[in-house]
């Protein structure tokens, strides 16, 4: 049972029931436990065990979602085959020190009739909201409904999903969620491949070619680091980085305010630097926070 | 300080400022302590005060909020003259054992730059939300934003508002809002006017024109009590007994399923007979549920 031994981990309790969960959420709250909640789609890299992590140090009870939420996919997306291997996903979760799986049904979550939804209309206009239609409509629709569900304190997301983050913040304040968002550095493959549960869709040359991204994401630092300010030559030159690779599909590459997410014609202060790429059946996301007064 | 004696409240805590709600709620929910909230906008009548007492019954803390919502009302709308008295709606609330008025100013519940939205998609369409577009969204936003700042056990809502008690049943379910909503039966005035706080728009002759609405919906009932099972005829009867009135203007009169809220032609079990009808400058809403099965 003790932390300093990740092969004898605490016991994990696995809850699939909503009201079951929301009960012990409510007890825990009661007794004065502070809660972090990481929500998942499962499939777990080391992206989500950083969260995990992240979250166990902070706070008394860890509780990690996983489900597969359809609202956020549309229906030429890759809803039915995203990777699943929940037994895996148990084990590593276990030995994270997780104290709690909440892994509710797609039935459950969206019964017969239902018909309520969260929107944050201008953040998730741009970027990935441009190209994915009604995504962000079902992420902050969900991700509400998880922390109604679970009732935490703190929760856990990933930058690698910028916008992503950014628009739960802004929903959490406009709403009034008495929760801090707590924004987690992207995590890599040691060749630079941002983690993706989406990269296992990758063939070994899709693989390789998968790393123009994140090469194209430094040479943008490394332009900025020189001296490089218009917006539009480096987003070019990260373009042209990404269009020279066979394999790659530029869905888009923005540079843009990382707070309003509007694009900028000069980098100064917090420019985002973001990108989505299709590669194969994967349509892979990365990007990086350029700050240029320094 | 003894509840027996009206004449000396218990002191009623005054809280305008979000954040610090939001932390009173949250001390009292780690004190183990039943919260119960009724969501108002002010310019309180017996209506109100029935919800309060019910509240006060039910719940160890008793917290009203009070605020006219800017979203909920269109722009043609009386959102500039909505009659307010908030010294009066004090002293009342006060009066009743209540021991928190939360009242937050416009601009901390809507800052710069705030867009996000909560959506019920069908139950919003029919009846009010026919008249009103863009209403219902108002109203769900609001009260999922004062839910998480009061952070309530119980909810109470009037019957007068049906649509709206349906829509935020829906709401709380479908986002799994961990509440319990509490419908509460029309006051209505001795002549068997609902009680609403428009009604101080009223003229003396239009105060008595309004009471055609009350007795159309008494004569439906009657009708339904003698046999009649024909949705449109009784609709028709209560639409030709309020268009007799000449100062009245009807919006809508429908004859709908009590739990959907879609149209009906044979009256059975739990049939709702909802209407809007303008009078002056006043938007006047009524109803009743009809059970033919006996």
């Amino acid at each position: 049972m003790s932390p300093m031994n990740p092969r004898i981990p605490c016991p994990m309790n696995i809850i699939t029931d909503i009201a079951a969960m929301q009960q012990t959420a409510s007890r825990l709250r009661r007794e004065g436990k502070t809660i972090g909640v990481v929500p998942t789609m499962g499939y777990f890299h080391e992206g989500h065990l950083s969260l995990m992590r992240r979250a166990r140090a902070e706070c008394e009870v860890v509780i990690v979602t996983l489900f597969v939420n359809p609202a956020q996919f549309a229906p030429h997306e890759d809803f039915a085959s995203y990777p699943r291997d929940f037994e895996r996903d148990c084990q590593l979760a276990e030995a994270e020190g997780v104290d709690i799986l909440f892994a509710p049904t797609a039935e459950a979550m969206y019964p017969d009739g239902y018909e309520t939804f969260v929107t944050v209309e201008n953040l998730t206009q741009p970027l990935c909201g441009a190209s994915r239609p009604g995504h962000f409509r079902g992420v902050t629709t969900v991700v509400a409904k998880l922390f109604n569900i679970t009732q935490p304190h703190r929760a856990y997301f990933g930058l690698k999903d910028y916008q992503q983050c950014k628009v739960i913040q802004k929903m959490v304040r406009d709403l009034n969620f008495d929760i801090t968002i707590v924004p987690c550095p992207i995590v890599r493959e040691p060749d630079g491949l941002a983690m993706s549960s989406r990269n296992a869709y990758l063939s070994p040359a899709e693989r390789q070619a998968a790393l123009a991204l994140h090469r194209a994401l430094r040479h943008a630092e490394q332009m900025v680091k020189a001296g490089e300010r218009d917006a539009r030559v480096v987003r070019d030159a990260v373009q042209a980085m990404i269009a020279a690779e066979p394999l790659a599909w530029i869905d888009y590459v923005e540079v843009v305010d990382a707070e309003t997410l509007q694009p900028v014609e000069q980098i100064q202060q917090n420019t985002l630097v973001a990108l989505a790429v299709k590669i194969g059946r994967a349509r892979l996301i990365d990007n990086t926070v350029i700050d240029a007064v320094r």
